[in-house]
């Protein structure tokens, strides 16, 4: 299989490491749309000029988009979707179906298959959601998040007057997570499901009491949770958080019995060191299955809910059944 | 979808339960090798001989065969994918590409679609294990069981001279599971996975010290793992360990980054009141997938590697993305 990345940030970076972990692909091109002298793999990987895509349009089995999902990914998955067989890590929840019909009319026009939203969550949190509500019908649905770094929650923190660099962590209440386990089915507000744990450093002679409030009291990222702010130097900042752990779980709880007299709980949980490498692992095994999907005749826009888990591995099924069954 | 269920015990029971919370289904029959006369169900559904099944071939969409592994479904559920599509919960992991093949061959020949053992493990287990594997691919693997009950180790206890009755509890090693999810990548002996607690009631008279001699020496069952025996009196047995609780985890750890830096743990874990009614949810929700596949010209015999997610859902695909995804 020959696999191609478009854009090259943590997630790009990412796809390239996981592709050396299957022996059945080839990673023959890194594109970008920055000059593509002055980008320079981990790997050594080649590195081309966006431009240049639609006329690899036969060198290419699978196209892996690695933009973000605000502005990149609306655009370049459909547009791509012309010329190859595509995936994205698309989560910008609310637009998903419109996403998912842009991309399939262009997938489904040009005889691809086109795979959005793979990577954790959305992706292996999606599927473990369908399946536990298929399993327990009678029951009710949690996800937590972290502890992890939130991308989106720092930058918001760096935008600050007075702050100088700045990670944030969200954390699960681990009281909600010991009621859930127990069946409790509680209703849980955001403030009793995460709190949010923030390093910051302030740029000399700032003032840090009003830094800590403007945190605090920021609507939608941080006024709804218990908040806690920690000063630390740039060097602590660089020591102890420099990386981008992530996580989470989902739990279906649910009744089942003649009278629902008994409780059962599904937990799916991951634990992740490197988040944008976690992701690119999901999407390099769902780029798999789009190719094969593709050779036998399956058209269009797919999301993980379609693919027959199958598709993803490298056994036959002849080993599948006789080592996992 | 009209469902009708072959055997009569905890999982056919199960079952009953499980399609009154599938509103899309319709129980048309429980069928037995007993007298139909003597079998009650939980729910006034009908009885019938097992004979009758054959001349119900076009009143049935999804026969679930609810006998055991040892000596009915390997007989059963090829003979019936002759007249019928089927599902099973089949367990003897030694046996399954036999069983696969014969089934294959009866389903395939009569235009039918079969499901083979579904369930939790084999089931819901296999799938994390398939996925975790596919995603890290530079991993490891570790399944626990419990805390639960084992019926083939409480029968075990059972056979021994002066046990008059007993239950045995699967117990996972904490210090294993630490171990495990501290991604130490430790290599476990049998013993160091699991303990086994017993409970027996002894019959009056009988020697307590050999019966539990007996126990903890007997081959394959006990002598492998630190065994724990506790006597009771009948009522203990009855008030504290009349449920079939089960449960375990399914664990991938691994490495991704350019020289496996980064570390993470993938875990699945079920906590189960009752074995055999999550069981039959399971199955419950297969038997769905097992019958689209049959109206879209999907034949012959499947695993739960080969049916996407989709399949097993009531909801639209439209909704699936918008709710789940």
């Amino acid at each position: 299989m020959r696999v191609a990345i478009l854009g090259y940030g943590n997630l790009g970076r990412g796809i390239e490491c996981a592709i050396r972990q299957n022996e059945d692909m080839e990673l023959v091109g890194v594109y970008t749309r920055r000059d593509p002298g002055t980008v320079k793999t981990l790997t050594g990987a080649a590195v081309y000029s966006a431009d240049e895509l639609p006329a690899k349009k036969d060198e290419i089995d699978v196209l892996i988009l690695c933009g973000g999902s605000a502005t990149d990914l609306p655009k370049q998955t459909a547009e791509y979707a012309k010329y190859f067989n595509v995936i994205d890590s698309f989560d910008t929840h609310a637009k998903i179906p419109e996403h998912f019909a842009n991309v399939d009319k262009a997938a489904q026009e040009n005889g691809h298959t086109a795979l959005i939203s793979a990577g954790w969550d959305p992706g292996m949190f999606s599927l473990n959601r369908l399946y536990a509500n298929c399993i327990l019908r009678d029951g009710k649905d949690y996800t937590f998040w972290g502890k992890g770094v939130s991308q989106g929650h720092s930058d918001a923190i760096r935008r600050i007057p007075g702050v100088q660099d700045a990670k944030q962590y969200t954390v699960p209440v681990e009281a909600a997570l010991e009621s859930v386990r127990n069946c409790e089915n509680p209703e849980l507000t955001t403030r009793q499901k995460h709190t949010r744990e923030c390093f910051v450093v302030a740029k000399e002679g700032a003032d840090k009491a009003r830094i800590e409030n403007e945190i605090k009291t920021m609507p939608n990222y941080f006024a709804d949770y218990d908040t806690t702010v920690h000063f630390i130097t740039e060097e602590e900042l660089q020591r102890d958080h420099a990386g981008i752990p992530h996580g989470g779980m989902v739990f279906r709880t649910g009744k089942t019995g003649l009278n629902g007299e008994n409780n059962h709980v599904i937990e799916y949980k991951l634990t992740l060191d490197s988040n944008p490498e976690f992701t690119a692992c999901v999407i390099v095994a769902y780029a798999r299955a789009v190719y094969r999907m593709n050779c036998e005749g399956l058209k269009g826009c797919k999301t993980v809910f379609d693919v027959a888990p199958a598709y993803l591995s490298t056994m036959t099924p002849e080993e599948m059944r006789a080592k996992l069954l």
